[in-house]
């Protein structure tokens, strides 16, 4: 750990790392929110939800200003460097976090709220369970410093991403069966990737939090199966 | 215009710039190549666009070290804080260019390259046209430091977001005609919306080109008016 010369370097840090949690709770929040108006058909949610993301969008280039002035003034190196490089990445991650609450919220607006059936809607609520709680797992990870935390967080997309290819395979199902219900499965496709998203953006922030705390990068590769069923390494 | 104490800044600054256009020129080919092998049926070259999707990740991360090397050692202020500030955040969008030029190439090897809509290949292709000469034109105005051109680009998303709309639209009803294409229907549902936010990322870049350009933000928000019929302030 290298020493500052002036003190208040530290509280740079702190507030900055502490400025990037904050994020990550609104984030969680969005995201539980636009998937619990998907779930309970609440369109006054879904709306607030499409609002709200105003400002993660702030909140993310607020950070990106204390970035650049901490590093054009501290000329940071080493640890500092990383702890302050992780910031800007995890906000960048938080942001595009939201907006895929946001389009989210958007799409049960566009469904009107309607959403029938109950298996779909099973399989929605357990993938988005599994994402936020990767979400929290990461975002605690970031707070305690935690390599071995962010390290298991990244091994456990693998879930997020089955569950997603089995609702990808039923919502087509369900489609095949009903044409009636073509418009709306197609919105809980696009829905139900955004959450997979949600899972990939995790596991980039326990990424960054990994190498923040070690210095050293996750570097074997993920394999990741979707729901196209090629194995293919990380990436969207 | 600030001096620069050491003539090599400029250099630095020209240097950024250079890798950040060289970038946008991958970009778009990796996009070219991916909509071309979906529309001509070509796996090999749709495999090749999800390997070649590495390198654009690799020159983000050296972009952003040279991002944080200038900013410690330079300070920027003014003129130059933008022109830096503008290149880590097009090399950004231009790395989720790459990103969904990959999934778009991921489809089609998904759907074993058979794509048997002559419509909605048309569809398709235009709509890929559209967005392709966007992120031509908003990279021009990038090196040319044109803020008119880049103005132009952002006001011309709307011509991308309404093909979409119609595909969309097309798309379904062609899954209700025949239940049969559902699987294929629902992966180009994925291919056009990720052309659809490549034009978002021309529009991200436009606003920064300008940015850097004027100083000034292009603050009145944009109405975007996507599939789901829902006007609200630009984002995803």
């Amino acid at each position: 750990m290298s020493e500052h010369i002036v003190s208040s370097y530290d509280e740079e840090l702190r507030a900055l790392a502490g400025r990037v949690a904050e994020m990550g709770g609104l984030a969680e929040k969005l995201v539980n929110d636009a998937v619990s108006a998907l779930l309970t058909h609440d369109l006054a949610k879904a709306q607030a939800t499409v609002q709200a993301d105003a400002k993660l969008d702030e909140m993310q280039q607020e950070i990106e200003a204390k970035f650049i002035r901490i590093v054009a003034l501290r000329q940071p190196m080493g640890q500092d460097l990383r702890e302050i490089m992780a910031a800007g990445r995890i906000a960048n991650d938080l942001e595009r976090v939201g907006d895929l609450a946001k389009n989210i919220a958007k799409r049960v607006i566009a469904i009107d709220g309607v959403f029938n059936s109950k298996k779909a809607a099973f399989g929605v609520e357990h993938m988005s369970d599994l994402a936020l709680n990767q979400l929290k797992s990461v975002l605690d990870a970031y707070t305690g410093r935690d390599a071995e935390a962010a390290k298991a967080v990244r091994e456990r997309d693998d879930e997020v991403d089955a569950i997603y290819t089995s609702l990808f395979r039923e919502l087509l199902t369900y489609m095949m069966e009903d044409p009636r219900k073509i418009t709306q499965c197609a919105h809980l496709l696009f829905c139900a990737k955004n959450i997979e998203r949600i899972g990939d953006h995790a596991t980039n922030i326990a990424e960054n939090v990994y190498f923040m705390v070690t210095g050293d990068q996750l570097l074997e590769a993920r394999r990741k199966i979707d729901e196209m069923g090629i194995a293919v390494n990380e990436g969207n």
